[in-house]
Protein backbone atom coordinates (compact mmCIF):
# COMPACT_ATOMS: atom_id res chain seq x y z
CA UNK A 1 0.00 0.00 0.00
CA UNK A 2 1.51 3.19 -0.77
CA UNK A 3 1.00 5.88 1.26
CA UNK A 4 2.35 8.60 3.61
CA UNK A 5 2.70 7.89 7.58
CA UNK A 6 3.57 10.58 10.19
CA UNK A 7 3.80 9.97 13.58
CA UNK A 8 3.33 13.30 15.86
CA UNK A 9 5.07 12.42 19.17
CA UNK A 10 7.25 12.94 22.11
CA UNK A 11 9.99 9.84 22.76
CA UNK A 12 8.84 9.47 26.53
CA UNK A 13 5.29 8.80 25.45
CA UNK A 14 3.97 5.61 26.85
CA UNK A 15 1.16 6.17 24.29
CA UNK A 16 3.49 7.36 21.33
CA UNK A 17 5.23 4.28 22.22
CA UNK A 18 2.28 1.84 21.68
CA UNK A 19 2.05 3.28 18.01
CA UNK A 20 5.76 3.07 17.68
CA UNK A 21 5.43 -0.88 18.22
CA UNK A 22 2.19 -1.14 16.54
CA UNK A 23 4.09 0.39 13.17
CA UNK A 24 6.71 -1.72 13.83
CA UNK A 25 4.84 -5.04 14.43
CA UNK A 26 3.32 -4.22 11.07
CA UNK A 27 6.89 -3.21 9.27
CA UNK A 28 5.42 0.09 8.37
CA UNK A 29 7.78 2.62 7.61
CA UNK A 30 7.04 6.39 8.64
CA UNK A 31 8.25 9.62 9.53
CA UNK A 32 8.78 10.02 13.18
CA UNK A 33 8.24 14.05 14.45
CA UNK A 34 9.36 14.95 17.95
CA UNK A 35 6.93 17.34 19.20
CA UNK A 36 7.96 20.11 22.17
CA UNK A 37 4.81 20.27 24.56
CA UNK A 38 5.81 23.73 25.56
CA UNK A 39 5.96 24.69 21.94
CA UNK A 40 3.44 22.30 20.05
CA UNK A 41 4.04 22.74 16.05
CA UNK A 42 1.19 24.51 14.40
CA UNK A 43 0.71 21.11 12.74
CA UNK A 44 0.11 19.26 15.35
CA UNK A 45 -2.67 21.55 16.19
CA UNK A 46 -3.82 21.58 12.66
CA UNK A 47 -4.29 17.75 12.91
CA UNK A 48 -5.40 17.18 16.75
CA UNK A 49 -7.12 20.99 17.27
CA UNK A 50 -9.84 18.99 20.27
CA UNK A 51 -7.21 17.69 22.36
CA UNK A 52 -3.67 19.07 21.15
CA UNK A 53 -2.01 15.81 22.68
CA UNK A 54 0.65 13.88 20.80
CA UNK A 55 0.95 11.18 19.44
CA UNK A 56 -1.45 11.59 16.36
CA UNK A 57 -1.02 9.54 13.56
CA UNK A 58 -1.24 10.98 10.22
CA UNK A 59 -1.76 8.74 7.35
CA UNK A 60 -2.22 10.30 4.10
CA UNK A 61 -2.58 13.65 5.38
CA UNK A 62 -5.57 12.38 7.46
CA UNK A 63 -4.86 12.55 11.47
CA UNK A 64 -6.13 9.51 13.44
CA UNK A 65 -6.01 10.68 17.41
CA UNK A 66 -6.10 9.10 20.93
CA UNK A 67 -3.37 6.03 21.21
CA UNK A 68 -5.65 3.14 21.35
CA UNK A 69 -8.20 4.18 18.58
CA UNK A 70 -4.99 4.89 16.30
CA UNK A 71 -4.01 1.47 17.29
CA UNK A 72 -6.93 -0.18 15.84
CA UNK A 73 -7.14 2.22 12.85
CA UNK A 74 -3.13 0.13 12.10
CA UNK A 75 -4.71 -3.26 12.72
CA UNK A 76 -7.41 -2.44 10.28
CA UNK A 77 -5.25 -1.02 7.45
CA UNK A 78 -2.21 -3.23 8.00
CA UNK A 79 -4.07 -6.23 8.68
CA UNK A 80 -2.51 -8.71 7.28
CA UNK A 81 0.66 -8.50 9.31
CA UNK A 82 0.73 -9.55 12.81
CA UNK A 83 -2.87 -9.01 13.69
CA UNK A 84 -2.88 -7.19 16.88
CA UNK A 85 -7.01 -7.65 17.73
CA UNK A 86 -8.17 -11.25 17.71
CA UNK A 87 -11.24 -12.15 15.09
CA UNK A 88 -13.90 -13.39 18.02
CA UNK A 89 -16.22 -10.96 19.50
CA UNK A 90 -16.04 -11.80 22.36
CA UNK A 91 -12.19 -11.94 22.73
CA UNK A 92 -11.98 -8.40 21.30
CA UNK A 93 -14.62 -6.83 23.42
CA UNK A 94 -12.03 -8.71 26.12
CA UNK A 95 -8.65 -6.94 24.81
CA UNK A 96 -10.54 -3.41 24.42
CA UNK A 97 -11.47 -3.93 28.24
CA UNK A 98 -8.20 -4.66 29.13
CA UNK A 99 -6.44 -1.70 26.80
CA UNK A 100 -9.21 1.00 28.44
CA UNK A 101 -8.22 -0.92 32.35
CA UNK A 102 -4.62 0.12 31.79
CA UNK A 103 -5.89 3.38 30.64
CA UNK A 104 -8.15 4.42 33.51
CA UNK A 105 -5.58 2.53 36.11
CA UNK A 106 -2.30 1.86 35.12
CA UNK A 107 -1.55 5.42 33.83
CA UNK A 108 -3.63 7.34 36.79
CA UNK A 109 -1.75 5.52 39.22
CA UNK A 110 1.56 4.99 38.32
CA UNK A 111 1.53 9.02 37.92
CA UNK A 112 1.29 9.32 41.45
CA UNK A 113 3.75 7.13 42.33
CA UNK A 114 6.69 9.62 41.32
CA UNK A 115 4.05 13.20 40.99
CA UNK A 116 2.83 12.80 44.73
CA UNK A 117 4.65 11.95 48.28
CA UNK A 118 3.65 11.33 51.97
CA UNK A 119 0.72 9.53 52.02
CA UNK A 120 -0.71 9.85 48.75
CA UNK A 121 2.73 8.27 47.24
CA UNK A 122 2.22 5.24 49.97
CA UNK A 123 -1.15 4.58 49.17
CA UNK A 124 -0.70 5.03 45.44
CA UNK A 125 2.56 2.58 45.37
CA UNK A 126 0.06 -0.31 47.21
CA UNK A 127 -2.39 0.35 44.31
CA UNK A 128 -0.11 0.25 41.59
CA UNK A 129 1.01 -2.99 42.70
CA UNK A 130 -2.54 -4.36 43.18
CA UNK A 131 -3.63 -2.82 39.28
CA UNK A 132 -0.75 -5.15 38.35
CA UNK A 133 -1.59 -8.31 40.42
CA UNK A 134 -4.72 -7.63 38.78
CA UNK A 135 -3.34 -7.96 35.54
CA UNK A 136 -1.11 -10.87 36.44
CA UNK A 137 -4.41 -12.96 37.25
CA UNK A 138 -6.08 -11.57 33.68
CA UNK A 139 -2.46 -12.89 31.93
CA UNK A 140 -2.90 -16.43 33.85
CA UNK A 141 -0.70 -18.92 32.36
CA UNK A 142 -0.50 -17.27 28.78
CA UNK A 143 2.72 -16.08 27.19
CA UNK A 144 0.94 -12.99 26.45
CA UNK A 145 -2.25 -11.02 27.12
CA UNK A 146 -3.12 -12.07 23.56
CA UNK A 147 -3.04 -15.79 24.41
CA UNK A 148 0.35 -17.23 22.18
CA UNK A 149 0.72 -13.97 20.15
CA UNK A 150 1.76 -10.83 20.81
CA UNK A 151 -1.70 -8.70 20.74
CA UNK A 152 -3.44 -5.56 21.46
CA UNK A 153 -3.28 -5.76 25.17
CA UNK A 154 0.24 -6.11 25.23
CA UNK A 155 1.24 -2.93 22.75
CA UNK A 156 -1.00 -0.85 24.96
CA UNK A 157 0.77 -2.11 28.14
CA UNK A 158 4.06 -2.48 27.51
CA UNK A 159 5.32 1.02 27.35
CA UNK A 160 4.50 1.67 30.89
CA UNK A 161 7.69 -0.86 31.49
CA UNK A 162 10.13 1.75 30.31
CA UNK A 163 8.68 3.67 33.37
CA UNK A 164 8.67 1.50 35.93
CA UNK A 165 12.48 2.50 36.58
CA UNK A 166 11.07 6.06 37.56
CA UNK A 167 8.23 4.66 39.52
CA UNK A 168 10.56 2.44 41.55
CA UNK A 169 13.23 5.12 42.09
CA UNK A 170 10.68 7.75 42.94
CA UNK A 171 8.41 5.58 45.08
CA UNK A 172 11.31 3.80 46.67
CA UNK A 173 9.50 0.91 46.25
CA UNK A 174 10.79 -2.85 43.96
CA UNK A 175 8.08 -4.13 41.71
CA UNK A 176 9.78 -7.28 40.52
CA UNK A 177 9.66 -9.26 43.95
CA UNK A 178 5.50 -8.36 44.13
CA UNK A 179 4.68 -9.60 40.91
CA UNK A 180 7.01 -11.58 39.07
CA UNK A 181 4.77 -13.05 36.35
CA UNK A 182 4.02 -9.28 35.19
CA UNK A 183 8.14 -8.62 35.14
CA UNK A 184 8.68 -11.80 33.62
CA UNK A 185 5.52 -11.11 30.76
CA UNK A 186 7.57 -7.26 30.18
CA UNK A 187 10.97 -9.51 29.70
CA UNK A 188 9.37 -11.50 27.22
CA UNK A 189 7.45 -8.56 25.21
CA UNK A 190 10.83 -7.07 25.57
CA UNK A 191 12.74 -9.32 23.49
CA UNK A 192 10.86 -8.75 20.41
CA UNK A 193 12.66 -6.23 18.36
CA UNK A 194 9.64 -4.28 17.91
CA UNK A 195 8.86 -3.57 21.57
CA UNK A 196 12.73 -3.34 22.36
CA UNK A 197 13.22 -0.18 19.74
CA UNK A 198 10.16 1.34 20.34
CA UNK A 199 10.40 1.92 23.95
CA UNK A 200 11.85 4.69 25.88
CA UNK A 201 15.03 4.38 27.41
CA UNK A 202 14.17 4.00 31.36
CA UNK A 203 16.90 6.38 32.53
CA UNK A 204 15.68 9.48 30.22
CA UNK A 205 12.05 8.48 31.88
CA UNK A 206 13.45 8.85 35.31
CA UNK A 207 15.43 12.64 34.05
CA UNK A 208 12.35 13.98 32.57
CA UNK A 209 10.08 12.47 35.98
CA UNK A 210 13.06 14.16 38.13
CA UNK A 211 12.55 17.93 36.10
CA UNK A 212 9.10 17.34 36.55
CA UNK A 213 9.72 16.58 40.37
CA UNK A 214 11.74 19.85 41.16
CA UNK A 215 9.86 22.24 39.09
CA UNK A 216 6.88 21.63 41.63
CA UNK A 217 8.75 21.07 44.82
CA UNK A 218 7.99 17.00 44.77
CA UNK A 219 10.94 15.58 46.20
CA UNK B 1 -28.43 -16.82 16.35
CA UNK B 2 -30.21 -18.81 19.36
CA UNK B 3 -28.42 -16.53 22.25
CA UNK B 4 -29.65 -15.55 25.74
CA UNK B 5 -28.85 -11.71 26.46
CA UNK B 6 -29.31 -10.16 29.37
CA UNK B 7 -28.69 -6.79 30.22
CA UNK B 8 -27.65 -5.06 33.96
CA UNK B 9 -28.79 -1.59 34.26
CA UNK B 10 -29.71 1.01 35.74
CA UNK B 11 -32.77 3.09 34.43
CA UNK B 12 -31.38 6.52 34.85
CA UNK B 13 -27.52 5.38 33.35
CA UNK B 14 -26.48 6.85 30.08
CA UNK B 15 -24.33 4.53 29.13
CA UNK B 16 -27.55 1.70 29.74
CA UNK B 17 -29.50 3.81 27.32
CA UNK B 18 -26.38 2.89 24.81
CA UNK B 19 -27.24 -0.74 25.08
CA UNK B 20 -31.19 -0.39 25.08
CA UNK B 21 -30.66 1.64 21.75
CA UNK B 22 -28.27 -0.91 20.19
CA UNK B 23 -30.05 -3.57 21.08
CA UNK B 24 -32.94 -2.18 19.81
CA UNK B 25 -31.59 -1.17 16.95
CA UNK B 26 -30.61 -4.58 16.50
CA UNK B 27 -33.61 -6.64 17.27
CA UNK B 28 -31.84 -8.28 19.72
CA UNK B 29 -34.34 -9.86 22.36
CA UNK B 30 -33.21 -9.24 26.05
CA UNK B 31 -34.08 -9.70 29.79
CA UNK B 32 -33.47 -6.35 31.61
CA UNK B 33 -32.49 -6.29 34.82
CA UNK B 34 -32.52 -3.47 37.21
CA UNK B 35 -29.77 -3.15 39.60
CA UNK B 36 -29.76 -1.24 42.53
CA UNK B 37 -26.42 0.31 42.83
CA UNK B 38 -26.74 0.90 46.91
CA UNK B 39 -27.40 -3.05 46.88
CA UNK B 40 -25.58 -4.69 43.73
CA UNK B 41 -26.58 -8.37 42.90
CA UNK B 42 -24.01 -10.86 43.99
CA UNK B 43 -24.20 -11.47 39.61
CA UNK B 44 -23.45 -7.72 39.12
CA UNK B 45 -20.29 -8.35 40.55
CA UNK B 46 -19.60 -11.89 39.63
CA UNK B 47 -19.98 -10.55 35.70
CA UNK B 48 -18.17 -7.15 36.67
CA UNK B 49 -15.68 -8.10 39.53
CA UNK B 50 -13.37 -4.75 38.05
CA UNK B 51 -15.30 -1.92 37.99
CA UNK B 52 -18.79 -3.27 39.72
CA UNK B 53 -20.40 -1.07 37.05
CA UNK B 54 -23.25 -1.21 34.93
CA UNK B 55 -24.30 -1.40 31.67
CA UNK B 56 -23.28 -4.94 31.72
CA UNK B 57 -24.08 -7.08 28.90
CA UNK B 58 -24.58 -10.90 29.09
CA UNK B 59 -24.50 -13.06 26.40
CA UNK B 60 -24.44 -16.82 26.89
CA UNK B 61 -23.02 -16.32 29.96
CA UNK B 62 -20.18 -14.18 29.15
CA UNK B 63 -20.42 -10.58 30.61
CA UNK B 64 -19.09 -7.13 28.22
CA UNK B 65 -18.37 -4.53 30.23
CA UNK B 66 -17.92 -0.83 29.72
CA UNK B 67 -20.79 0.39 27.05
CA UNK B 68 -18.49 1.84 23.89
CA UNK B 69 -17.10 -1.41 23.99
CA UNK B 70 -20.51 -3.33 24.65
CA UNK B 71 -21.71 -0.90 21.66
CA UNK B 72 -18.72 -2.51 19.72
CA UNK B 73 -19.51 -6.29 20.31
CA UNK B 74 -23.08 -5.60 19.90
CA UNK B 75 -22.31 -4.12 16.22
CA UNK B 76 -19.88 -6.72 15.54
CA UNK B 77 -21.70 -10.26 16.72
CA UNK B 78 -25.34 -8.73 15.14
CA UNK B 79 -23.55 -7.35 12.35
CA UNK B 80 -26.23 -7.36 9.44
CA UNK B 81 -28.81 -5.49 10.82
CA UNK B 82 -28.40 -1.58 11.33
CA UNK B 83 -24.46 -1.73 11.20
CA UNK B 84 -23.10 1.28 13.48
CA UNK B 85 -19.55 1.76 13.12
CA UNK B 86 -19.13 1.73 8.94
CA UNK B 87 -16.49 -0.11 7.23
CA UNK B 88 -14.08 2.54 6.08
CA UNK B 89 -11.09 2.82 8.73
CA UNK B 90 -10.59 5.95 8.82
CA UNK B 91 -14.37 6.33 9.04
CA UNK B 92 -14.28 4.01 12.32
CA UNK B 93 -11.92 5.60 14.08
CA UNK B 94 -13.32 9.19 13.46
CA UNK B 95 -16.33 7.50 15.13
CA UNK B 96 -14.28 6.12 17.72
CA UNK B 97 -12.76 9.50 18.31
CA UNK B 98 -16.20 11.27 19.25
CA UNK B 99 -17.42 8.79 20.78
CA UNK B 100 -14.72 8.60 23.49
CA UNK B 101 -14.56 12.80 23.22
CA UNK B 102 -18.69 11.93 24.51
CA UNK B 103 -17.12 10.30 27.37
CA UNK B 104 -13.84 12.83 28.16
CA UNK B 105 -16.41 15.47 28.14
CA UNK B 106 -19.91 15.56 28.12
CA UNK B 107 -20.15 13.05 31.19
CA UNK B 108 -17.49 14.75 32.92
CA UNK B 109 -18.91 18.62 32.45
CA UNK B 110 -22.14 17.04 32.24
CA UNK B 111 -22.56 16.51 35.89
CA UNK B 112 -20.78 19.77 36.90
CA UNK B 113 -24.19 21.17 35.73
CA UNK B 114 -25.99 19.91 38.46
CA UNK B 115 -23.19 18.55 41.20
CA UNK B 116 -21.18 21.22 41.88
CA UNK B 117 -22.48 25.14 42.65
CA UNK B 118 -21.25 28.44 42.36
CA UNK B 119 -18.58 29.88 39.67
CA UNK B 120 -17.51 25.97 39.23
CA UNK B 121 -20.87 25.42 38.14
CA UNK B 122 -21.10 28.71 36.02
CA UNK B 123 -17.86 27.57 34.23
CA UNK B 124 -19.66 24.32 33.97
CA UNK B 125 -22.69 25.50 32.29
CA UNK B 126 -20.60 27.33 29.46
CA UNK B 127 -17.98 24.75 28.95
CA UNK B 128 -21.27 22.41 28.46
CA UNK B 129 -22.44 24.96 25.82
CA UNK B 130 -18.79 24.71 24.06
CA UNK B 131 -18.22 21.30 23.92
CA UNK B 132 -22.11 21.13 22.64
CA UNK B 133 -20.74 23.49 19.71
CA UNK B 134 -17.75 21.41 19.05
CA UNK B 135 -20.31 18.32 18.10
CA UNK B 136 -22.49 20.62 16.67
CA UNK B 137 -19.16 21.65 14.55
CA UNK B 138 -18.76 17.70 13.57
CA UNK B 139 -22.38 17.31 12.60
CA UNK B 140 -21.96 19.80 9.90
CA UNK B 141 -25.00 19.66 7.67
CA UNK B 142 -25.11 15.68 8.22
CA UNK B 143 -28.67 14.03 9.29
CA UNK B 144 -26.56 12.30 11.80
CA UNK B 145 -23.25 12.24 13.28
CA UNK B 146 -22.63 8.73 11.13
CA UNK B 147 -24.12 10.67 7.64
CA UNK B 148 -27.36 9.42 6.47
CA UNK B 149 -27.69 6.73 8.84
CA UNK B 150 -27.97 6.86 12.46
CA UNK B 151 -24.75 4.83 14.02
CA UNK B 152 -21.96 4.41 16.69
CA UNK B 153 -21.34 8.23 17.79
CA UNK B 154 -25.37 9.45 18.12
CA UNK B 155 -26.09 5.73 19.75
CA UNK B 156 -23.51 6.94 22.25
CA UNK B 157 -24.28 10.84 22.72
CA UNK B 158 -28.45 10.08 22.51
CA UNK B 159 -28.74 9.29 25.94
CA UNK B 160 -27.74 12.64 27.44
CA UNK B 161 -30.66 14.10 25.98
CA UNK B 162 -33.15 12.44 28.59
CA UNK B 163 -30.52 14.41 30.79
CA UNK B 164 -30.54 17.75 29.23
CA UNK B 165 -34.11 18.84 31.36
CA UNK B 166 -32.04 18.04 34.78
CA UNK B 167 -28.90 19.95 33.13
CA UNK B 168 -31.14 22.81 32.31
CA UNK B 169 -33.27 23.02 35.48
CA UNK B 170 -30.51 22.93 37.94
CA UNK B 171 -27.91 25.00 36.21
CA UNK B 172 -30.91 27.58 35.05
CA UNK B 173 -29.91 28.15 31.44
CA UNK B 174 -31.01 26.65 28.11
CA UNK B 175 -29.22 24.89 25.46
CA UNK B 176 -31.46 24.61 22.21
CA UNK B 177 -31.24 28.61 21.88
CA UNK B 178 -27.47 28.12 22.09
CA UNK B 179 -26.73 24.80 20.10
CA UNK B 180 -30.46 24.55 17.84
CA UNK B 181 -28.46 22.33 15.48
CA UNK B 182 -27.37 19.77 18.24
CA UNK B 183 -31.04 19.92 19.68
CA UNK B 184 -32.67 19.69 16.28
CA UNK B 185 -30.45 16.38 15.35
CA UNK B 186 -31.26 15.03 19.12
CA UNK B 187 -35.09 15.47 18.43
CA UNK B 188 -34.44 13.64 14.92
CA UNK B 189 -32.80 10.65 16.76
CA UNK B 190 -35.41 10.76 19.19
CA UNK B 191 -38.33 9.84 16.16
CA UNK B 192 -36.45 6.58 16.04
CA UNK B 193 -38.39 4.37 18.21
CA UNK B 194 -35.36 2.54 19.33
CA UNK B 195 -34.19 5.44 20.58
CA UNK B 196 -37.33 6.99 22.17
CA UNK B 197 -38.22 3.46 23.90
CA UNK B 198 -34.72 3.56 25.24
CA UNK B 199 -34.00 6.68 26.81
CA UNK B 200 -34.95 7.73 30.51
CA UNK B 201 -38.74 10.10 31.30
CA UNK B 202 -36.51 13.34 31.64
CA UNK B 203 -38.54 13.89 34.64
CA UNK B 204 -37.11 10.76 36.00
CA UNK B 205 -33.74 11.72 35.64
CA UNK B 206 -34.64 15.10 37.04
CA UNK B 207 -35.89 13.27 40.57
CA UNK B 208 -32.73 11.58 41.13
CA UNK B 209 -30.70 14.27 40.48
CA UNK B 210 -33.10 16.60 43.00
CA UNK B 211 -32.13 13.35 45.34
CA UNK B 212 -28.81 13.49 45.47
CA UNK B 213 -28.40 17.21 45.44
CA UNK B 214 -30.47 17.47 48.19
CA UNK B 215 -28.87 14.85 49.96
CA UNK B 216 -25.16 16.60 49.44
CA UNK B 217 -26.55 19.74 50.12
CA UNK B 218 -26.02 21.21 46.78
CA UNK B 219 -28.99 23.28 46.27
Amino acid sequence: MGSEVILLDTYISMFGMRLRTALAEKGVKYEYREENLRNKSPFLLQMNPVHKKVPVLVHNGKPICESLIALQYIDEVWHDENPLLPPEPYKRARARFWADFVDQKVFVVGRKTWATKGEEQEAAKKEFIEILKTLERELGDKAYFGGESFGYVDVALIPYYSWFYAYETCGKFKIQPECPKFVAWAIRCMHRESVSKSLADPEKVYDFVQIFRKKYGIE
